[in-house]
């Protein structure tokens, strides 16, 4: 066996981003990690004489976790603190079991030679009592206010709260049916919506390490990011890295898709040191325990599997149960057939076996699973498109009702539902996705991927789906799974991951903006007002990826120096179209005057001081 | 003054792209250039038999001018053939002039110190007989079709012939009021849409060595690049490079926006040298003659510099005229002003005076001018917004309606026109700045930068605006300037303009999808068909930068093998979704069977072969 490299707190990346710290909001029972960004002084000149103006700091929604609070001790080999197991022992509905259920979890930790590769902390699960359900949705159809229900309403919040005194007027959003909030977001109102099933709360009794957060599309628009590691490439290390590197960039869920070895063991690394709800694939791994024969596959094996990641604590499931026997042949005649990985291994075994799917005919006992952890359903969409020629056609539709079924039972369950959509879809076929999603799945979170609005770019995926992934989060999707650059190319490095989450940030906020969320324009206004007043540093650091800006501006104008100056680095110091807006702002404040005079009476002096001092006076 | 370093033919990029070869289209009067990109064979297996199918070759439309022609001797002191000059002078409706006619070039030809930085076969310029109008949309309406109007409608078609034996449907586009033609366009379809103002053809008759294109909506969607040096930054042979460069990678005309030293000089360079038309803001070069200090400026230094330009073959003027006095004020408490370069030095000039834009009360004796050249306009959007905060204010759409005003009165003087549009617009106020365009400049084409749909990430600024670009395209907008990712941080380098130009070209590609132009798809069929048959290298070769697609491919599997293997980098060879697929229909059509009999079939007889062979198979 390859000799693994195992994960050495040395290696994750830590510090703080980029002129900000750490902060806690402190609620009724939680304390809420937000990231707040301090801002330097505007500062004018009045009648000759310097003026300064404070900018109060700006708190951000923060996906990073404990990595980014210098405070924190971090000890990868004893996991994250974790965080909700008060609240979920405090409910008095789980038992803590001696032992892990799953035969597989069992003859893993038999093996002693997989012991120098095994987390060391490992506790054993926890589960419903018998009879019990311990789904936030079956809490929150009881009328119960959990505690990371009130955990979302501040985190929600904060740009709302920080949005005070934001300048400019708001735009009336379009939400495409979609309720967005115009008040602050209260811990009632996230029950209320995870209540009607219009939004999910991914979280595993058994990931309590797990900051909770919400997907829905009356919140704001969430990310997904991928990892995992294949027979081709990639070390556990690597592997948990990439996971606290996405979540520093912004990831709000995280799935692991390892194909490779010693997936069992990897995926424990990566939960106790996630701070954000964890999902996966599961039939992947049953594919490997039959050696990669789909047609070997059995419910018992799957089920085992799905037990295997329940008590590990993997906070949703991509189950493909919409992939049926007689909508198979609606691919044959595509471009692209069945690209779905996990809709491919289905389709195999239905044909191999002349049965129905077995995850679509055992679909109530895997509600029955779910519900004893709170683990959500992603119900997969195995027959998307994988060319612009196959989107919106029959077999893609037909699963799509498909999904709709299925929610409506594992509603009956009280279990968390998302639906999976594509995928590859021209930019006059994205809304016909939304809609049909709405209509079938019964306002269910879309979760889509991409959609790539083009075939023609390969190196450039993460641009040609971030397009449609802005459009469809505007139209109602709640959560974007993001698509790196080396998307049909080859495994995401660090760069791709970061290039990849940043892009997606950008796809999110601008749904944020166009639904009209009250969270989401004083970021714009802020950065906008820094950009405007030459704060050069509060610039860098309000924006999507500081390391990148700040890189990007030295390379046209490296002296510190540069990053006071009052022009920008693309017309140079003699002329700047922002400092004459500027320049006759000032002189308005300074003589009070209208508008039109006072602009007029600016000039003219203006042109006074240029005939005296020429470029001097921007330098 | 600093030595400049003069453009070497051997800094250009030649040689041509990745599995393409430059074809020549002959038509009645004209040759038109075209890229022809190669494709391998598509190999199955029958009865264990191998059977090859061809694949034809796939023809793209080409901007890379006569540099991606090893058969075409390059001599940048030369400049490049002179395509146009004998259907310019056949039309016997131009003088070929003695001197140039601006006292500024005679006063720099004057200047021997620069002798050593001049282009040195410098020909005297062409100008309208006395009484003459030389402009396309002139002869358009006269019912005369131009040469360069036949190309164009060659150049535009070759996607529809190319297009025989495309596969799978083409959905119908929604093209918000464009007429995208259903059939092949004609020379006649290019000559009415410019006589109808809908499109214009950039074609100074000093200009002859760029190859005929248009800007309309019921064609391709273009986009333009920015280059240009700065008092900060940059050389006349970065700056000839860089617009080769933008040209290979699919740039559709240039803008020079160069701000520093020797901008007439460099201006020749670019000119001389670029097969795309060549647009230019004149306003940024007379504030340079005077110093910078706008107040200075007058209407006969303007005047002066537009038969400079002009005269030295610059295709479309960028002008301001549509900033008012009394639209000034509008803007004083935008949350960041005016950000329009141009736009700010005219109302610099405005206030200073309190007078009205002299480029507005100038206006017709401009169009005297430009119908001397067939140069076009481009009426900038001197206040633009420049955040979110500022989209669709009553500053941006005043100046809109008074470019609507303009249009009018260029078109009386049969000078072609297009509009100029925003900025920083966030996706729901998106479609409104194209409604009220159409409707304001009777459809006038219009061309747009980006539009940005938020305002946090400076860095990554031209997928912020990539997103706006592919929508407005969409919605109905002819040309979308590209932004790159030093947007608002610095200059870019040759990456960064090759990054703008990959993401608009993406843009508008999607955009192109979207309208249903019938010229679009075919691409993305035959690149998602060598995809789905794991022809690598067609993938790379018809995809927009086959350069990055084979590098990142190559980083996950590195082996020239890995390219002819029948899997993905993704999945490794174990297990590949799109193998089944495949598998399936080689099965499908080994059997002539209906589909679902067959699939059964298929699968039942494949996992006999994974028994016998497990992964073998697929290696």
């Amino acid at each position: 066996m390859k000799q693994e490299k195992l994960p050495s707190s040395q290696a994750i990346t830590r510090e703080p981003l980029s002129g900000s710290r750490k902060v806690y909001v402190q609620g009724e029972r939680v304390r809420v990690a937000m990231r707040e960004i301090e801002l330097g002084d505007t500062v004018s000149f009045v009648n000759g004489k310097e003026v300064r103006q404070p900018n109060a700091a700006v708190t951000v929604y923060d996906t990073s976790g404990p990595y980014t609070d210098p405070a924190v001790d971090i000890d990868l080999k004893k996991g994250l603190p974790r965080l909700r197991e008060a609240w979920i022992t405090e409910r008095e509905d789980v038992d803590r079991l001696d032992a892990f259920t799953s035969a597989y979890a069992n003859e893993r930790l038999a093996r002693t030679e997989l012991d120098t590769l095994r987390f060391e902390h490992l506790t054993t699960p926890y589960r419903a009592k018998a009879g019990r359900n311990v789904t936030q949705l079956h809490y929150a159809r009881q009328g119960i206010i959990t505690p990371e229900m009130e955990y979302i309403a501040i985190r929600e919040n904060q740009r709302i709260e920080a949005q005070k005194g934001a300048l400019a007027h708001q735009h009336p959003g379009q939400s495409f049916g979609a309720r967005t909030p115009n008040g602050p977001i209260t811990a009632e109102f996230v029950r209320q919506e995870v209540a009607a099933g219009r939004a999910i709360i991914p979280a595993n009794i058994n990931h309590p390490e797990a900051e909770p957060m919400i997907i829905g599309r009356n919140f704001l628009v969430k990310i997904n990011t991928n990892i995992g590691n294949s027979v081709v490439s990639s070390s556990i290390e690597e592997e948990v890295e990439k996971a606290v590197w996405s979540c520093r960039w912004g990831g709000d869920t995280l799935m692991d898709l390892s194909t490779g070895k010693n997936i069992h063991e990897t995926r424990e690394w990566i939960i106790r040191n996630c701070p954000v709800p964890v999902g996966t694939v599961p039939i992947y791994q049953a594919l490997e325990k039959v050696n990669g024969k789909a047609e070997d596959l059995t419910w018992e094996i799957f089920r085992d599997t799905l037990i295997e990641q329940a008590e590990q604590g993997v906070d949703y499931f991509t189950i493909h149960a919409g992939v049926l026997l007689r909508y198979i042949p609606l691919t044959a005649r595509r471009v692209t057939g069945i690209v779905s990985r996990g809709g491919s291994i289905l389709a195999k075994w239905c044909l191999a076996h002349h049965k129905e799917n077995f995850l679509y005919t055992h679909f109530e006992e895997i509600c029955e699973i779910m519900k004893a952890y709170d683990v959500s359903f992603s119900l997969g969409d195995g027959l998307r498109p994988g060319s612009i020629a196959d989107a919106n056609d029959a077999a893609q539709f037909a699963e799509l009702e498909t999904l709709g079924e299925l929610t409506k039972i594992a509603w009956k369950h009280d279990v968390q539902v998302m639906i999976e959509g594509p995928g590859h879809v021209p930019m006059h076929l994205i809304k016909e996705n939304m809609d049909k999603q709405l209509a079938h799945c019964d306002e269910a979170p879309f979760y889509t991927l991409g959609p790539l609005t083009t075939d023609i770019a390969p190196g450039y995926d993460h641009i040609t789906s971030g397009i449609g992934a802005a459009m469809i989060g505007w139209f109602g999707t709640a959560m974007l799974c993001y698509v790196t650059p080396k998307e049909h190319l080859g495994l995401p490095n660090k760069k791709d991951v970061k290039d990849g989450v940043i892009t997606y940030k950008i796809a999110a906020h601008a749904a944020d903006l166009a639904k009209g969320h009250p969270g989401a324009q004083y970021r714009d206004n802020a950065l906008s007002k820094a950009r405007f007043e030459f704060r050069w540093e509060d610039q860098f650091n309000l924006s999507l990826d500081p390391d990148t800006a700040r890189e990007f501006h030295d390379e046209t104008l490296p002296a510190e120096g540069a990053k006071l100056a009052h022009f920008c680095s693309m017309c140079g110091p003699h002329f700047c179209s922002m400092k004459i807006t500027q320049d006759v702002r000032a002189y308005a404040e300074e003589h009070g005057l209208g508008d039109e005079e006072v602009l007029g009476h600016a000039m003219l002096e203006k042109s006074r001081e240029f005939a005296e001092q020429g470029g001097e006076l921007y330098l």
